[in-house]
């Protein structure tokens, strides 16, 4: 059976999140009937991260096995004409080998937080942004997210419900981008624990403000204390961008 | 009576377009009921341009006169709060003086057309661009485009409906701007005809797949004969940008 790659694009506002819920919209069952309506058959779909509602990606991977052989330009096409009027959409699709896993293969995960920062409501961009009134400080956001590379115990930044055995993860980089009112914030680790870029951004947002000075960010991360950690900023702004495999 | 000059943004899906039409929300009428709420009283909004059922507006503009005298923050943030939830926004107010007309003081309106030149669907960006899934050649309709540039009788590119008193027009600007699977296009005239952008847009496409050659725009344009238009390109890429008023 030929496993496929898929690089998926999706809208997370009408759904529940990536994963498969009984009774509730989810992008992993759009996919799956998908797959089926090509294959005939039922097909389990296997994601790289699990999305969270109404958190998009730009750059989800998931892997299939089809009992179909068919070129990969036309299990893409095929997909994308079964998912319609869905908002997920089959960017690029390739053919791998049996030993990959899109979950357990990634080595990197990208992710991207948008702001906009102005007083007016959001318009075009209503769901796909967090809109922050107040005036923004972005150098000292810049400066106290740097308190955050590196190889931590990320308790403060980790919610409640999260599954991972350790709350220690390496994080890569997170780089401030701001272009008029718009602020980015880029985060690249190995993989993340539940919630943890959404709570690093709301508690940056709080620097950011004024609310805390530059320092805080360190002192809440080493003090390894959920209760310390800023309003957990909304899915609206967060992206799945890219995840990375080895060759 | 203090009249506001107001920099409206709007996503245009919901709208049957700007103006007001009995029993079609409308942006107008949207503006007009938050307008009549911030001044307990009837409020006409003059509009700069009359945008289509589906086209976006980053930089609208409008005036209207109110009754109240308000700091211009307090303006916006008033309409803006009794806008919600229609995805209209202002962005600025600023009070001028009676001599200024939103429509009639215009000098150069600025349009952007959106293509996103790729096979997939589109997911987050349903409705805000116009998906071509062949493969366009850029260099060819940025070629193609500068026929358009200069003062020309635009019959060509004018719907049937149009209540413009001549097709004579000066465009002075046609861009192509190209970033990854993204067309951007920009216009700037003094005015437009009705449809004009869009049909300008189809007909650049039909070059950008081949279907015509290079000289193609320039002969449609000469001929000023409408049935020689392109397919008229999708509302959901428009968006108007920006109106320009002396100083």
């Amino acid at each position: 059976m030929p496993r496929y790659k898929l690089t998926i694009e999706y809208d997370g506002r009408p759904f529940c999140g990536w994963q498969r819920q009984s009774g509730q919209p989810s992008v992993q069952a759009a996919l799956e009937r998908a797959a089926e309506g090509l294959d005939e058959r039922p097909v389990t779909v296997f994601g790289a991260g699990r999305t969270d509602t109404g958190v998009h990606a730009m750059g989800q991977v998931a892997h299939i096995d089809l009992m179909k052989q068919l070129p990969v330009a036309k299990v893409a096409d095929a997909l994308n004409a079964h998912l319609r009027p869905e908002p997920v959409a089959i960017i690029e699709a390739q053919e791998v080998s049996e030993a990959f896993h899109a979950r357990f293969s990634a080595v990197e995960r990208h992710y991207r937080y948008r702001i906009v920062n102005r007083r007016a409501p959001l318009t075009t961009e209503k769901g796909l942004a967090w809109q922050v009134p107040q005036a923004l400080d972005r150098d000292a956001m810049a400066t106290a997210a740097n308190a955050l590379i590196g190889r931590h115990d990320f308790t403060t930044f980790r919610d409640a419900q999260c599954q991972a055995e350790s709350p220690i993860k390496t994080l890569d980089e997170v780089r401030l981008q701001t272009s008029g009112e718009e602020i980015n914030v880029y985060f690249c680790a190995r993989s993340f624990l539940h919630r943890q870029v959404r709570s690093m951004v709301g508690s940056l947002v709080e620097v950011g403000r004024g609310r805390h000075d530059g320092d805080w960010i360190a002192d809440i991360l080493a003090s390894a204390d959920r209760s310390l950690c800023g309003p957990v900023s909304p899915p609206d702004g967060l992206y799945l961008m890219n995840v990375i495999y080895p060759d």
